[in-house]
């Protein structure tokens, strides 16, 4: 179906291929795109070319960086004496947003997955044991996701930190803060009682 | 907060530019945007810039087009006695994609809206009377969306092209199909009421 001509129709297919665009958000988003002024156009078609060329991973962390090492790495004010492990770039945005944890990052790119084919050799985790060598790193806090495949990565890290000089520990699962208990599952429960703390 | 660096933060803010797309939206496309492979990425600016570049509107019925006249206005098989007017291109694919309907469309680029500025001179109403000179249209089929602003549209309509040798319609409103009456609006069963058709 050709309605629109080729070109509309190249970008809304183009659009729809985006994570979480349907072919109907891609249709609203064509059409926003086609009444932008010619600059935004423009502005808009950079910021992808220059965010696909100049983006590179960072050589300590792993992290999305244009600078190398990535503005975390590099900051004196973090503790350099603790590394949170997590799955992805999104992961270690949403601690950042938290301001609550002032060392470093390592970022896996990804969880152990065998559905997916994705093994520990497909993590950055040589890379993390290499930050290790250097014996400045004191403790390794997992925060990889709490599912099946964070779970296991989790599990894995464990056992090959474990040999080595550091505290390894894992974030806290249990309810979320605002939740209604009613409405919170039951391995979540279980595991909030599990983990509970003294008053 | 830059904590991707400059050129994800540009690309996150781009995007989320973007109608429907949230700031967590604009986070995840921008990094499925800068995993996909290079050609991809290109593929994708190409899309939005041939989009913008080479879009015109149709010289008949104002649809969005590559080529003058639109690909259905240059349609030998349709009908050109009968013009169902549409408030914008989408509205037309919709209609397009029922397959019901054969005949010619003219879009009005929106609708008469006084909150937002928007009166019968910002809409294409002097190319829909135009196109009524040559005596070979029979029937204005006005398919402007059932809101206060189409209703507007349709009633404005309606007063200036009687006066002419046309016959006006207006779509049916009615309960849509598949619908559940109990969740339909008082305003909608009473439209459905008014218009009932014998069996």
């Amino acid at each position: 179906m050709n309605i629109y001509g080729n070109y509309v129709t190249k970008l809304i297919e183009e659009l729809a291929r985006l994570p979480g665009i349907g072919a109907k958000s891609a249709q609203r988003m064509a059409f926003h795109i086609i009444n932008m002024p010619k600059e935004n156009v423009e502005s808009l078609t950079n910021a992808i070319t220059n965010a696909k060329n100049n983006i590179k991973y960072c050589s300590c962390c792993c992290n999305l960086t244009d600078t190398d090492p990535c503005n975390i790495c590099s900051n004196p004010k973090r503790d350099k004496s603790i590394i949170m492990v997590v799955e992805d770039p999104r992961d270690m945005a949403a601690y950042e947003r938290t301001k609550e944890f002032n060392g470093l990052y390592h970022i896996l790119n990804g969880a152990i997955s065998p559905i997916n084919g994705i093994g520990p050799d497909n993590l950055n985790i040589k890379e993390l044991l290499q930050r290790l060598n250097d014996n400045t790193v004191k403790e390794i806090i997992i925060a990889t996701n709490p599912n099946v495949e964070g779970e296991a990565t989790a599990i894995y890290l464990n056992k090959i930190l474990k040999p080595l000089d550091v505290k390894v520990t894992r974030i806290a699962h249990g309810v979320p803060i605002g939740g209604d208990l009613e409405y919170v599952d039951e391995v979540t429960l279980s595991k909030a009682l599990e983990g509970r703390i003294e008053m």
